[in-house]
């Protein structure tokens, strides 16, 4: 509409995870209309991101110091390990509080179609890591996919030369969620993982 | 998560229409991802539209030279003006291609709640540009709603003195649209508005 500068923002906006083109056209409009409390804060916080956020030297999560967080702290038990896909994973684990360990960023899962072998994801820093010693269960906690669970069984294999546990996240019904909007693949893991109450 | 940067990056993304909290935190890490291919070229893209797009000196549409390019072009028909609460609405009605004539953007829509009054909005300007002559006809493309209307109605009122023809937009069923999906409204509007076959 106003030809090359705008088209172009509207066209990057557009490509982030959660905008279509519609939004991204509303959202390239509220920034240019509110330039000092928007853009420019906005572009500010991006130049700061690029310069100071990069991946932990030991796990991958990303950080605005050479360790981060959870490598830097202490408490957190260094003999369990939980792989993840990629940071997102890492951060949905850590609001759920329910892991004191460390972490292993994988950076993707093997995909053939997308031409990802396993030189493409952390998989030998994640050896040379456990090779160091002192790690007694890595938890593998990939996504329930094909691709995840392929990688999940590779990862798996090739620890199996480590005398360490290896262990996966639980399938099941989720909490609060209802049984008849379930996938029977869901309800069938749930069913064989049965517990007693 | 990491601190200080990539949070205020998701507090401003969140803010954006159409990003939540959570969609604006994939957004980020997207970005921090992809660096080169995302991050940078966003920065570039918000950094040329701060520095080049403005809103046209005439009608307040958003342009990268004085003039927009409906208030450019020679073809537009100047004895029409189409008022618009904001640029997107100029925007969707240049999408449609129904209107040949020139838009005024008021910037907004008078609010007793948000404290928006005749002053803060583009209506002097409109009144001088319409006083120079020449226009026959201003079309209300305000919204159907209860701040909408309001503002068109002042806004007509202001344009009583001047022997200019006011009209607004046709309130019916929309195109596609499924009559049980419709408010009483816009079923008793469309009702009244009934043309013959």
């Amino acid at each position: 509409m106003t030809g090359g500068a705008l088209e172009r923002l509207i066209q990057i906006l557009a490509r982030l995870p959660g905008l279509g083109p519609r939004s991204a056209r509303r959202a390239a409009l509220q920034l240019v209309k509110r330039r000092e409390v928007a853009l420019l804060p906005l572009v500010q916080a991006l130049e700061e991101v690029a310069r100071t956020v990069r991946p932990c030297r030991i796990c991958g999560n990303l950080s605005e110091a050479d360790l981060c967080e959870v490598c830097a702290d202490p408490e957190r038990d260094a003999s369990q390990i939980c792989v993840v896909e990629d940071v997102e994973d890492l951060w949905a684990l850590e609001r759920a509080g329910a892991f004191k360990g460390r972490y292993h960023v994988l950076g993707g899962t093997l995909s053939a179609l997308d031409g990802i072998g396993p030189d493409k994801l952390s998989i030998g820093p994640l050896l040379s890591r456990l090779r160091q010693g002192g790690v007694k269960e890595v938890i593998l906690a990939l996504g329930a996919t094909v691709d995840g669970q392929t990688t999940a069984h590779y990862v798996a294999d090739r620890l199996a030369e480590l005398p360490i546990a290896v262990t996966r996240l639980a399938h099941g019904v989720p909490v609060g969620g209802e049984l008849d909007y379930l996938d029977e693949g869901t309800l069938t893991a749930a069913f064989k993982a049965r517990r007693s109450l």
